[in-house]
């Protein structure tokens, strides 16, 4: 079992793995499976480790439980390469690799427990990509991580530094831009969602802002048949992910 | 301006009085408009005043913010009878009352963010009525208010003492009962949500009961496409919710 370096750290369970593998396959330095774990539970696992050059270590109990920090395991762990989130840059050609890109847009969430309920919701999701703006938006906080559930690590994420002129690269590159607006005329319900799609939330109280607005291709509104004034941001970006999924199944 | 009684409390805001006037007008004690408020902004809550016999006061400024606590208002507030959440017997009979019911059922939300959430999210939906069983679900502590953001006050919800027993009582009303379960062969997508319906979730990590699973009609499965395990309670309720309301509307 190798020492674990400053700018790597340490993911478990199936899925997180499996996710990883698929995501940033380079990014996975080690893989590490209990000796007991049966191939019937790792079946997955190990197709996708078989297409990829990834060391892997059977090990026992106490040592997968020294490298986790808990018992809680499902007998496969990994040691990862931390990144930082994507640059405008990079994430211009992260985008550029994408068949059906699916991207989620924040436009200033500055609770760390809502930008973790945020990332936790986009990656079950399956969201390409999370954007931010580097200076409107809380960063990558211990709170953050923990409300995510293990999101945090495998979610990528972009931090650019000037949202609206992002939307406009994503606009180029093909993507329909979507915001999410108490006072749009139509419903969620009523927009094809079925394209390659960046899904814009504001935040909580304050909405999106006006020029974030502007640059909307289209604006949609969540129905709301109650006294709340709004959703949690999080609840509104599984409600909108989950619309867009559906109508990719259909 | 009447003094505050203990069995009474103040909401404020558009939404939350046209909710409480909708829902239980009888409730209602006395609405304080602002005096400098136009007719504009009330129309749809002077219609609804006009079909029930509630005392309206017009008040300025400092007697609003005085009132409510703060000076964020929309200019109206009212002063509405505490109740307790529902028993088995209340319950019964109002959903005998509900001509399309959608029932949220919570089997054993023990943290009070998340059962604040469920709440604001059941409320936004317009869900006739939340469902919660009495010794296994956290109660109406200031954290679940706080975090439901106006709905713990005007969201309907009854505490049974057995809610496998409920669950029966809804089916003989003509409900269906659908559990979310992450092993169902459904698809969140595949199931019929256009009928009277009580959707079922369970507590985060160890989802239903196996005797609540065994009371359902029908289970279905949210996709999931990243590394979490699960979603958290509200982002899940809200997304079968909107569901329900989408296949309701087309």
């Amino acid at each position: 079992m190798q020492p674990k370096k400053t700018n790597q750290q340490v993911v478990h369970g199936i899925n997180a793995l499996t996710s990883m593998l698929r995501r940033a396959p380079d990014r996975v330095v080690i893989v590490y499976i209990h000796e007991k774990l049966g191939r019937d539970r790792t079946a997955r696992l190990t197709r996708q480790l078989e297409g990829c050059s990834v060391d892997v270590e059977r090990v026992d109990s106490a040592r997968l439980e020294q490298l986790i920090g808990t018992a809680k395991h499902q007998g496969v762990a990994a040691l990862i390469r931390r990144v930082p989130p994507m640059d405008e840059g990079e994430a211009r050609e992260y985008v550029k690799g994408l068949s059906e890109p699916m991207l989620l847009v924040l436009d200033g969430i500055q609770d760390p427990r809502n930008f973790g309920a945020c990332l936790r919701t986009a990656d079950a999701a399956g969201v390409d990509l999370v954007v931010t703006a580097r200076n409107r938006n809380v960063g990558f906080t211990p709170a953050v991580s923990k409300v995510a559930s293990g999101a945090a690590e495998v979610q990528p994420v972009a931090q650019v530094g000037n949202l609206v002129r992002f939307l406009d690269i994503l606009k180029d590159q093909g993507l329909w831009i979507v915001g999410a607006d108490e006072t749009a005329a139509d419903s969620l319900f009523d927009i094809d969602l079925n394209r390659p799609v960046a899904i814009v939330l504001g935040s909580e109280g304050k909405g999106l802002r006006r020029l974030t607005r502007e640059h909307c291709d289209m604006l949609m509104r969540l129905p709301m048949h109650g006294a709340v004034e709004s959703l949690n941001v999080s609840v509104a970006a599984g409600i909108c992910l989950y619309e867009c999924l559906r109508q990719r199944t259909e």
